[in-house]
């Protein structure tokens, strides 16, 4: 169904370093065509777009899964059918500026989810890329200490994103959550700042329905998990 | 889809008096035949048993409800369609002796959903029901303090409920969420304790798939949702 969220797992799940298992990939692209999440041991950055799946590794290369080919799955992801009910022109100077536009786009909707992309000109992207797990079940602020972080500008490329109620941190990362991949598809990561360069493309939808999909596997059932607010605003910010 | 959770906004808007709205009856049965919940400004307890919706008023008195017919709506509800994948004759002496008999039948489920129901003699059931929102808005844990409570023994019915995970609580109540119906349909409520009377029939079911609806209505939209775990314990417990 269009503009509702299909939700695998939860974040406080990476937070405690479940990374062994997940939802295999060939799944997931049945559930939605944008979106965002991770890979086996946290292996990477992952974006959705119209329906194309990319891994952006710690190294600075990315690669195009074929889903129906591979055998990995994402531990956590959020992926929805987007069709966008509001397309518009923005221009922005900071990750912090952009969600203010958006909070003046998308009024009354605090306690819903967003789903929204950016497409065109960046003048600076921020990414950051998880380098996966040293150890199983290496927690994530472990893995964001050593996180390679890379700096794009005058770049052109997307934004897929969502926006999470902040009452549901800790099932979601409550706030914005970004993902970055270039047009030429070599560069991407998840986003820690961002700013336009001039006007760009903006597309979003409320979403109000969201299928949450708990895991069924023994490293999810054993684990104590435990709301880490801080933590989370920590890696994910 | 059978043992698949509807879950129609969540608990934490009850805390902060969010009672106007809601899911229309006629639309909820159609989501689940076995649950619980509330009414409009949380007039009653609501159970739902084998697709039956009764409404368990203050003073004592239980409506057998029409959804098709009324305009009645639910501003909160769990419900799903029970198929019951282990059934078994328990006893037990006290609402903690339940639960601690529950986690022994279901091992390694603490971070997923739990649907049961138990049907028999029990010994005692001591029941809530709450009383109605006086003013609008008026917060749950206002209408606690005034809710009025019943003693029931050596009574034969059944006790629907939810076990909900602990990272969960604000969206549902974490832990065990039980009502309770006689089976005369003239007695019932929200369990704050019980006992068996002997051995009763329990049938449990593991719910992973949540379906979570979050209202879009502006009382709903306005409200600024914050997780009150003490306050959930209290008015819940």
């Amino acid at each position: 169904m269009a503009n509702e969220l299909y939700h695998y797992s939860v974040v406080s799940g990476l937070m405690e370093g479940l990374g062994e298992s997940g939802i295999p990939y060939k799944t997931l692209v049945q559930k939605g065509d944008h979106g965002l999440g991770t890979f086996r041991r946290m292996a990477g950055e992952m974006i959705c777009l119209d329906g194309n799946v990319y891994q952006m590794k710690a190294d600075g290369t990315i690669v195009n899964i074929d889903p129906s080919a591979g055998t990995d799955v994402a531990p956590f992801a959020m992926v929805t059918n987007f069709r966008p009910t509001l397309t518009t022109s923005i221009s922005f100077s900071s990750k912090q500026d952009l969600s203010d536009a958006m909070t003046k786009l998308f009024p009354k909707t605090k306690n819903r989810y967003l789903s929204f992309r950016i497409d065109g000109l960046f003048s600076l992207v921020a990414v950051r890329t998880a380098d996966g797990q040293r150890y199983k079940h290496e927690k994530l602020r472990e893995l964001h200490a050593r996180q390679t972080t890379y700096e794009f500008n005058n770049i052109r490329g997307s934004l897929v994103g969502f926006r999470s109620p902040e009452f549901l941190q800790g099932v979601s990362v409550a706030g914005d959550h970004l993902h970055f991949i270039s047009d030429e598809r070599d560069r991407g990561g998840h986003v820690l700042d961002c700013a336009s360069g001039g006007e760009v493309q903006f597309s979003g939808a409320v979403m109000s329905t969201i299928h949450l999909q708990l895991p069924d596997d023994d490293e999810y059932n054993e684990a104590t998990l435990a709301l880490d607010s801080d933590g989370i605003r920590v890696v994910e910010g």
